[in-house]
């Protein structure tokens, strides 16, 4: 008969002890495939334990498969093989990631400010929403959000982009990384896409990873040049309000010629993507391609990410009335990704104001961060400055005839860390003009930008 | 001479007027393409306005690419076509998306609970987090998820599914869809999934739309049979613990035959899937195939939606050791889609024991709802049920000699909602047995439930 060591005073029930020995004695070979197991009763006597113990434990073994049971005969044990008992493995060890270098002067473009951000006032919405306690709160939402995050945005994109859509056109999503990837999938796998080159690296991947593959659209001074790529891809992915890099806002002109290639093709598409669209610093903003759509061929794009924290991951894109009978139909299923807590904040969050209000303090804070920059530039020599009017970056083309890694260089050896131009071509990377840097401002103070400018241009003998 | 109607009591900027007022002329034709614009002294002073208002509005219009100015020379007209001014157009009507029918006794199986969710503990947690204001809320956090959450799901995986895993192995993601879709990333996106069948329609379409192709998985009583498709797939997704909809547990034996398989070729991957392992009504949890891969060929994945809130869109996969440096380089672009605030809500909310007394108490709740369908349904004669020890639905195999089709009309005529078992075939339909019913009972009260079942009982005459 099995015979265990079973102990009442340990934490562990005891059926489970008794579960986990029957099993070590099953991988161990000392039951043998085929066996019979003493019955419940038996066994129970035998080792001075209740029967219900006894049970417990063998129908946890016949749940797993270990044994199992013949009506009116008893319980036989299963083959297993012997296997590693996890239970006193220690856990993997492995790595962290590798910390990123960290630097005393970053002109790096990836980062935010927030220390303006409206803590309180998040905080005192966030408590309103939880403690209406309402079940909507809980209950998942549209497939395209919350009905009253979609309306706010919908009254938001009238107000500051003179945009006229209906709350059933937006869809809200986990960041705009992850609505590229429904995009993708609306329009299909097989589609081609053109990307602009320069551009976001990021987008360049997730394109790439993604889609039937990628064509990298030129640049020209007027933004992206679509005519020169029209034929071999399908759908373009355009900046048409700040380019990421260079900083070209596209003129008119170039907005209408594209639209008009596109409409001349079934089945073409463009997603305008907006992303630094509220950060222009003078003058009205520029109207958007999806507000010059009357053929119903643009994806616009938009992201709170940017403006309100990185850590908030709540994005939105505006559909072509035309696409949205199609989205519902292939990609409806798939759940909102945005907690419906967080989509509730936000709304009430942009229907009090707070959402303007906080755009135009943030304005005025890369504004003195940008002019922090500039009033230092202005007294070089040889650098010349662009698109310096909108967006939280600019460029620099630095006439002192060193070449752009020299430039990178010498300044990294001081501790600024700036990127140059080419490292943002995904293709062709030798048509980089030289000797341009990129320069993000939005995650110093005034004063360390001040610092780092001049640091620069000393180390650069401007 | 451009003569405009300004109004410097409306509160659109007397600059903005004269911006619309010349745009709106370019775009009706009345100046041409390559018309020279009046300097801006000139028409300050034709307008009585003053010379900076204008200056504002031609560089709005130059921003836009409207106009261009040639150094010495004055500002041109560009070439651009008439277009809708989007900003006195009614935006276009979309209509709502057609609302689900709704039943008086809904046995659908996609619906939770959540009257009993801790609203005032995880408002309490929430309104902490947010009050620490500390600037890791602002920032995102790694692309695997916060160290905090990350550390916590290991917890937590270790005492309730006896699973050793270090926190580096664990990526937190907006849901188990956006997660799969991960997956089909990482491991390549001309790889073939097979797909258990039935199963979850969800599951299947989203590889559907995103893979190389799907291959059915035959399920018989041990669970997903693998060794039929085991050479036309590269990967399985399985549900082990609980099989959707036949609420099969797979056997220890079942699970190290795959294994083995797996084994044997290069590249092949288990998808485990524990949706709803939390909710095992007796004994203790089945353990699961991640704790007993040796070799690294299986990738868990599990949701906080059904044990703690459909609104809530976090999710986790656990990553072999193997795959971790992989999926740093390939996919570690991606930033996480949960907000960190929830992230760091949820952490606490485990570390404090939160979250293991909700389990036990849903657990409680759930058992009871199933209880009493049972208690209607024990008095059945020609009813053979199974599936019912875990998860949140059971099979009902009804012998009345009714079809599945007639069984569901009838009860849907009597308000009663509920699927057929050949609903969750999405290949080989014919090949489901008939007359099974799925029956979910999450969504309902005990009250409900039992008269539900007993109005279902009177309908089919049982």
């Amino acid at each position: 008969m099995l015979t265990f060591n079973l102990n009442p005073d340990l934490s562990v029930p005891l059926y489970s002890q008794l579960y986990s020995a029957i099993r070590n004695a099953l991988e161990r070979g000392e039951i043998t495939a085929g066996e019979r197991l003493p019955s419940k009763r038996e066994l129970a006597s035998h080792l001075k334990i209740s029967v219900v113990t006894v049970e417990n434990a063998y129908s946890q073994l016949c749940a797993e498969g270990y044994i199992h049971s013949k009506p009116g005969s008893g319980f036989y044990a299963e083959k297993v093989q012997s296997r590693l008992s996890s239970e006193n493995v220690t856990p993997p060890c492995i790595d962290d990631e590798p910390a990123g270098e960290s630097y005393r002067y970053d002109f790096g473009t990836n980062r935010a400010d927030t220390d303006f951000f409206p803590f309180s006032s998040w905080a005192k919405l966030s408590r309103e929403v939880l403690s209406s306690q309402s079940e909507e709160l809980l209950n998942s939402c549209s497939p395209f959000g919350t009905r009253e995050l979609r309306e706010q945005i919908a009254a938001y994109l009238k107000s500051f982009r003179g945009m006229n859509v209906h709350p059933n056109q937006i869809v809200v999503g986990a960041g705009s990384e992850y609505l590229t990837g429904l995009i993708i999938q609306l329009l299909g796998r097989e589609t081609v896409y053109g990307i602009e080159n320069p551009g976001y690296s990021k987008i360049q991947r997730i394109f790439d990873r993604n889609c039937g593959g990628i064509v990298p659209i030129p640049m020209d001074e007027n933004g992206a040049d679509i005519s020169r790529v029209f034929s071999e891809a399908d759908v373009f992915h355009i900046t048409p309000s700040h380019h990421f890099p260079l900083g070209t806002v596209m003129p008119v002109s170039r907005r209408q010629e594209i639209l008009g290639m596109v409409y001349s093709e079934k089945n073409k598409y463009i997603i305008e993507d907006d992303y630094d669209s509220e950060f222009r610093f003078s003058g009205r903003p520029v109207p958007t391609m999806q507000s010059m759509d009357t053929g119903g061929r643009v994806i616009y794009i938009n992201t709170f990410t940017k403006t309100l924290a990185p850590s908030m991951r709540i994005s939105y894109m505006v559909l072509p009335p035309q696409l949205v009978g199609e989205y519902r139909r292939k990609l409806g299923f798939y759940a909102c990704t945005v907690p419906v807590f967080e989509q509730f904040t936000l709304a009430e969050f942009i229907r009090q104001g707070f959402f303007d209000r906080h755009i135009s303090r943030m304005k005025k804070l890369y504004r003195r961060k940008r002019d922090a920059f500039l009033s230092i530039a202005e007294n070089w020599k040889s650098a010349d400055i662009s698109g310096e009017d909108s967006g939280l970056h600019f460029l620099i083309h630095i006439k002192n005839g060193m070449g752009e890694q020299q430039l990178v260089k010498t300044a990294q050896e001081q501790g600024i860390r700036l990127h140059g131009l080419s490292e943002y071509y995904w293709a062709d990377r030798n048509s980089a003009p030289d000797s341009h840097i990129v320069i993000g401002y939005s995650g110093m103070t005034e004063n360390e930008i001040k610092e780092g400018a001049e640091l620069a241009g000393k180390v650069w003998h401007l």
